[in-house]
């Protein structure tokens, strides 16, 4: 039994609020239970020295939790002078996921910087992030489409995060909230397309090893997981899901 | 005329929301208009090293914006690997103000940390991190109250912030949103007690000066704001306005 | 009755000598009473970045104390790796107000950049580096002027600044010297012209708070210690005194 | 057909050398083909802050490159004067994967320093420096039971690491050379115990994404190249072979 | 023939000027020409982890130049965040030197801060800085014998520092101005003790080498500049003088 | 007697191994005893902005020890987030030194980055890297000649250095190991040409000092140890040989 009382492949309530800051080009508050991030997509119209005069763009994503987001009160960045590990491994991740689904080629010289800040943390923080900034990103660059900047959506598939784990009895399950996520003999991130394929996989055991065949039931669960939130992500960007719809149905007609 | 229709002596919509985000001891969102301002207290059971040993407490602020909570977006502090000077005078500012009104005394080896990270900005957000802040800190020493950690709420007075300033024609005027902010020929932010008393006074003037005369309009100005702000504050509090209403009137007595 | 005799309204002994180090275009050693602090303005033909190719200048301060220009010996921040809130705080101001007084726009691209080191600090550091930078600045300004790099003094008023406040006993005095100080309830730096308007003024209650009226008697004792300080201001200068009175006087009449 | 003609499930030439450097409790020079990573095992006697009078030990891993390692000279990370974001991921992940085999319970207070400096790159360097330093660490732990500060080997298990990745024509391979990393469409690596478990997974899409039957051929793939690995370990340490092999028989014996 | 006339044998102008700023235990302001140093020394009564309980001190010093005290601005170390190579070889030159004739042993579990400030540049910064601080270490250590606090002055011998070198045209000269240092083929810094031994010698032939016989022409026009500078150094101590020579001369007839 | 048998004037044993990291113009790996550090010389096709559109090129040297190449662990640079002093000294006359021999203005513009990180480290550090930096670059110059990016090798004269010291009985001697080195009076570092002229000459007291005599016998010594070093130096640069011993005649030709 977990102790929220969830099925082991049921997601704690998730909820995507749009046009939550007035400024950004894109601007999202995801909600996975009592983990709250709020993801903001920024569009500049230059890239970093490396790509100039090459016709393309780039992703680069941010992320920061505010000091009291978590239970105890942890020490903020910028006073420390650097960022910790954690949260440069996390940043990295967010802004590879991002440039697997959205077609750099196509959005011109410019940066989109996306910023994830969690104003409240209960485990999950990396795969509410990568979720919600997919919705973000799709606003942005859905305002580009609109105000003629751009053709046409440059996004060829739904991109979500979700994590699967190995509770210490050595049940595997869905969306560890931050109490099963501190006790967990294994913790997987698992970033996935609307389309069923791997972006990127992590998983760790912590002071401890899992087996193919955990490995396999992690995966599984995993999979019913991105459905849902892939549900969620079409209800949240409104008329673009009919856009990236066709484009990934195209994209798997040519892979297969 | 102002350019969102206000009176000079007008306040932009304030409001107050407690308990937004669940782990800190206080926690609030302030918005000035289109100003939104997280300000959470958390309470410590140490105090800095200078302190140790004492039997007195600490208050330590510290003030930090969302990459995008403005129109351009912001390299966080984090990532330059220090924090601005812009920064280090909010912070400092807002620590100082609090200082003011809490007993350090009274509230044992305990350190209270205060963060104000604002999430919208659109002008005056150092005065609603103030405002916001106090009430925060209210609720926090409230809950050791509540909790027999110290006996009585060690707050003597009320503690708001508000800026005033003189518009490109010279007209002074109270609460000055960011399109005002960024022509004003003089900015000026005064903290207040509930009783009336300064607390900090800060005006400048931006490659401009500003006469008595015009000093003390924007004083009466202020002096204004104040008013309807510590009505604010006391809705937002609830059972402890009473408690701190009691105690600066045997102040204001003991004063005269 | 103060620690040194004065009374209320009596600055210590001020003096102001130029040409203090050979290398700068202008040099001061400027003391008040035991504060002393070496002010040199240097200029740079550019400007930084965001104001390049528009023809007009810049003032950039920055201000230190050796480290053992107080009672303790401090830190080097060379040493500490970054610069203290409170030094990024004086050198903001005193580039703001010296930016009040300086037309940009005639001094061509060029950067102005003024150094306040203290070498003995004993209270009013900070009001002694600005009215000290004034006079660099006119000398330094007046060697454009005397090679024909610019065509006239580009600077329109006197610059001072003076430190008042409110000891224990609820006395306002004038001038404080750090024993003062550091017991003062109220601590305010008032920045003048010439002509007496605000440039900046800057007040704290230190765990106190200040009344209408006392705030009064401080700005009154403020504009008799600047009187004073125009008057060495104007010897220090020498032929540069007569071009300042004229302008200041064209502007007065301008404004009234 | 691979670009140095190596079978899908060939691994690069494997050597390592023990006793490297002289002072170290355990030092190897392990190399991968042209990789070449020194790794050094140091013993402290005392644990970090945070686990003082537990009983219990640490291990930390630090990594990093000679500037010259790769093709284009890399600017010393103590030059920058901070470390990478790939540098930290690396070094947490070998930190990471040490602790899932060594029981820190039994090394008493303290820390196990693994510093796994790679003088030569040419892929697969973080895999590498995980295989290396297991073998340092034996070394450096045997010695710790050879002068009898601890009675046994505290290491329950071999622990190896292997890249696995798909490449530009879509053919799984293992052991990637920095040419084929390069190019290719994904990059995984798979840390494993001896007993055939995973420690750890990380895969990434490269701009791609990648399915569940690739992810198993990879996975099969890795599980060849760790067997292989485990055999060089054996060799390397010795004596101390039998002493793995039979805790791992017997962890093994009571986990099915 | 030299720029400014002098002899090859001869200084510049050396002046000692003692407490010079009023808060540090000894206080000097040095002159070589117009190379000008505060070198001032503070006593604090601990010393750094390292030598804790052994009952004996340390000595610390420290070097900066104010920006403008050469000919160019230069960056202040605070704002770069770091201290420059130039700065460190200088600060652990001075600190080393003045080791070598103070017994530490003898001044109790004290550090002895010595910062040398130079607030006007023109070649020889580190010698003027080395001779100033020596004097200023006698001054801030024989406070400490007047106040009872130690028995007897802890300094065996004098310590003084001159600049030497080879001009373009090859001839060797003592105590370089700048426009002379900045064209030198070879420049030595000699610290010597008052008995004529050698602390430190440090010669750096620049892009250009030089010779066995130069070595000793440099040698002695050092030596001659030393014994001038000891008899400066005896003025400026005052009652001091006769114990380091009694003690200097105890030792001589110790060594021979 | 020395702790290691050596005669006063014995070198430890000296090899130098070429090509000994595969991606550098020149890589060596040198030993004096148990110090063992590699040197990679780099060629950049740029050099620093102070020296563009000069026509000529830069060398600059690095220097670093692994943590663990010394008896205790040291902490990284990287992680400290900055260079010590020590190494900053150490890189700064690596640089100056080889810039003596290297004629700058015939190899284009260009930077030569010469790194030395020290493996193993048993005393003398310094002068192994300056030795062993000298035969990278020969290597790394040679390539470019070899290449025909320019027309022949522009250095004019051998570069070694070597370490002498006086020991704690008095006794002079040439190439102190770490144990020695760590007990001497005096250490002093000497650069010298194959000619036999200085290029830098660093002599410290250890909290002691030295005579003239004893300065002199330690400079014999150290002649001594160059003629030998000299000879490893040609055998390790093969063909490149003749030609600086031919530049190095018509150079002593030309001074005589």
């Amino acid at each position: 039994m977990r102790n929220d009382q969830r099925k082991v492949n049921q997601l704690r309530k998730v909820t995507i609020e749009t046009d939550y800051v007035k400024h950004p080009e894109g601007s999202v508050l995801i909600s996975f239970g009592d983990t709250k991030v709020i993801c903001n997509a920024s569009i500049e119209d230059r890239v970093p020295p490396f790509l100039r005069n090459q016709g393309k763009g780039w992703i680069t994503a941010e992320y920061a939790m505010l000091p009291r987001a978590t239970e105890n009160r942890n020490i903020r960045e910028s006073s420390k002078g650097k960022v910790s590990g954690r949260t440069m491994e996390i940043q990295r991740l967010i802004g590879r996921a991002l440039r697997a689904v959205v077609d750099l080629d196509k959005i011109g010289e410019r940066t989109l910087w996306v910023d994830c800040d969690v104003i409240q943390a209960d485990g999950g923080t990396r795969t509410a992030s990568i979720t919600g900034a997919f919705v973000a990103v799709v606003l942005a660059l859905g305002k580009l489409v609109n105000n003629k900047s751009i053709k046409e959506l440059p996004i060829h598939d739904y991109l979500t995060a979700i994590s699967v784990g190995v509770l210490p009895e050595g049940e595997e399950v869905l969306d560890l909230c931050y109490e099963e996520d501190s006790k967990a003999q294994v913790d997987m991130n698992v970033v996935m397309t609307g389309n069923g394929e791997f972006v990127e996989l992590q998983g760790t055991g912590e002071e401890a090893t899992f087996s193919m065949p955990q490995l396999q039931t992690m995966l599984t669960l995993a999979q019913e997981g991105v459905t849902e939130l892939v549900e969620l992500q079409r209800e949240a960007i409104g008329e673009w899901a009919e856009v990236i719809s066709a484009k990934q149905a195209a994209q798997t007609g040519g892979q297969s």
